[in-house]
């Protein structure tokens, strides 16, 4: 059934996942492994499957809908994060559920999990049921504060943000914080716990065992922060949050335009000539307040005002042809839809497009590629995609594991799959 | 030189990686490496190093300082990025550069760089070089644009964000957008970087060959901003930016405290209940603009003013505290010192201390540990970094190369390390 042709397509063609994420955060980790190669089994409730399936916009027949207008409309959230995944059900809360999992771990490579901490384990198919059916499994949990998280939170994006200190870094030192608009911290732990996993991989190599990797949220973004060095900033008086602009590094930041915002970096002395250039005030070289570095920081705020006294006249496309002209890394702000549909980055399939399999023409969607680049491998998606729980039962219940038909129509009747 | 007991310790033991890298994005994926349990030599030019051995503050006998006082005073940024690396010197531009990169791939499974596209090549320290002198190396490639870039564009941090579109989903609607306190784009290139190099790794241990791993600072930031569906947003009528609160999920979001901000997250039927409950006015439930989630959506610029208003005269521990007993997810927005200090994140090393080699107590900082937890596996660093350029020289040239004295002596004098 996963015969490619030749071996070396995609870096992990041959690895097994089986997939019992949620949401965003598990769901993002078995689709960067499923970009990558590895065949992906995703494992949903048979009583309504993963609650991204309810997530608003949906697209379909009507194209992009704010509600479900037909049964088979489906969430842009579930279409875009279970490509490529194979989808079979199963209720683990229904006996016999433990085994049929340890079943499919028989023959995996990799299970990935995102219940609260504890949450598996209590539900029977945690490590230690993984471990039982199959020694070489690796088995990653990514929650909100690690697996050892004894009280159980329950982490969403926005309070991790909050706790990490990310949320706090960002905006005016005398304004209130700024959440993020992407979902940081859903992301990062699945990208540390693919990580972690390929780490497992590669350490089976050596020693023919798995293991369990465990990924908090919390961590892996206050990782993130803490490159900054957050103590030291403030035992040398810098503070934690300036805003559009870095004034110790000034000119550094973003500036208003007459139609938008342009991010400038002009911290050397030759970059800042070049600003001065471009602004049609080369006069500015040799006035003492920015001469030099050091006094282009110790006059930042007169500085910034004249900049913005420029910029602000113009069109932020024409502020930037001016700044390039100059060798000035200058770079305008743009929406999101303008910044997917950048030819470099769908040239180079980091964002991708996506479509309703019965529908595919009636709306241009584009979502998240595989953003890495292999001399001698391919990334992408299978063509295959759960549009209903339970979608591919037959190919893996029958075919890969070879239950007979009388045990499949049980299992259905008992609301087991 | 690097025999680890048992075999087991780290999972990335054994492989060696050869750092080209600078500045931030490509030393972060070594680092990474190095966590992991690979060797890493980074290779810097004799004439200064690795730009961010300039980086402000530094810390040394006197503590930390805004610039450096002696000699032996370390910049922060280089303590935290080098840690557990060995340094080397080579001048790319010397005659006979090449030939001893290549000696130094010969035996090396990685070499990661982050020059701006096309000068590895044509420093001689590009792919090829690499392959030539060893087939199985693994060559990754971190850049602004990815490596096919002919322009050879700029691209620092600033830039990158207001590209990918990163910086114009943060933020009040009416609102200039908002660049992020963290080095976002820095960090997530080296990231993606480490899963391309694992993901080849796994290939290599089907193929036997290595290969070139490319990733963009632009592709991976614009990859995570793409899981949103922008253009699906915008088809429903849902706006790009929304500020500290969302009101399609209302109540949801960031609010006022006395003394700071909390993040709520309150949009099931459940969660309102408490929320109305830890406000002390129960009674909201049966309000009808606050009765059912479609209510609570339509009317929530005045449910947000209720819970502001609530908690705004309150302290943000207070407030947490409140919600908690309700069952209602919620968290101060935490300064990142706080956040770099919670228990949880040290007693699972995801930040972890640094401290000057000669002047450990002259100081407490913080930086980034590895956040990926193993069950048969330990992560961390060797107690080894290139406090000056060419450290290692002896160890690297003269008892692994087995370069003789002579020659080293000649290629020092020569300014080539």
């Amino acid at each position: 059934m996963h015969d490619p042709t030749p071996a070396t397509r995609r870096p992990l063609e041959g690895l097994r996942v089986i997939d019992l994420t949620r949401a965003l955060a598990g769901p993002y980790a078995t689709l960067l492994l499923a970009g990558l190669g590895a065949q992906v089994i995703k494992v949903e409730d048979p009583r309504g499957g993963d609650l991204a399936r309810e997530n608003s916009p949906y697209v379909g027949r009507d194209g992009v809908t704010v509600e479900r207008g037909h049964s088979d409309d489906v969430s842009i959230s579930h279409l875009s994060r279970a490509r490529g995944k194979m989808g079979v059900s199963l209720n683990f809360k229904a006996p016999g559920a433990r085994a049929i999992f340890q079943d499919l771990c028989r023959d995996a490579d990799i299970v990935v999990e995102n219940f609260t901490a504890g949450t598996a384990d209590r539900l029977g198919v945690g490590y230690q049921a993984a471990r039982e059916a199959n020694p070489r499994i690796i088995y990653c949990s990514l929650s909100g504060f690690g697996a050892d998280d004894a009280e159980g939170g329950k982490a969403m994006d926005v309070i991790i943000q909050a706790l990490s200190g990310a949320m706090y870094t960002s905006g005016d030192p005398d304004a209130p914080p700024v959440r993020m608009g992407i979902p940081v911290a859903d992301m990062l732990a699945p990208v540390f716990g693919v990580i972690g996993i390929l780490s497992a991989l590669e350490q089976r190599h050596r020693t023919g065992h798995g293991q369990h990797v465990d990924v908090s949220m919390l961590g892996a973004l206050t990782s993130f922060v803490a490159i900054e060095n957050w103590s030291a900033l403030a035992a040398a008086g810098m503070p934690a949050r300036t805003g559009l602009t870095v004034q110790r590094l000034s000119p550094f930041g973003v500036f208003e335009c007459a139609d938008g915002y342009v991010a400038i970096v002009a911290v050397h002395e030759k970059l800042a000539r070049g600003l001065f250039q471009a602004m049609g005030a080369p006069e500015l070289s040799d006035d003492p307040r920015f001469a030099s570095r050091d006094a282009r920081v110790a006059n930042a705020p007169v500085l910034e005002a004249h900049i913005t006294a420029w910029s602000r006249n113009l069109p932020t496309a024409d502020v930037v042809r001016l700044l390039e002209a100059q060798g000035v890394p200058a770079a305008p702000v743009r929406h999101p839809e303008e910044a997917l549909s950048d030819p470099r980055v769908m040239a180079r399939a980091e964002t991708m497009p996506i479509a309703h399999p019965s529908y595919p023409h009636r709306s241009e969607l584009r979502t998240s590629g595989i953003p890495i680049r292999f001399s001698d491998a391919e990334t992408g998606f299978d063509p295959t995609l759960p549009i209903s729980v339970g979608e591919h039962n037959h190919q893996i219940y029958r075919e890969l594991l070879g239950y007979d038909d009388a045990r499949i129509a049980e299992l259905r009747a008992a609301g087991v799959i």
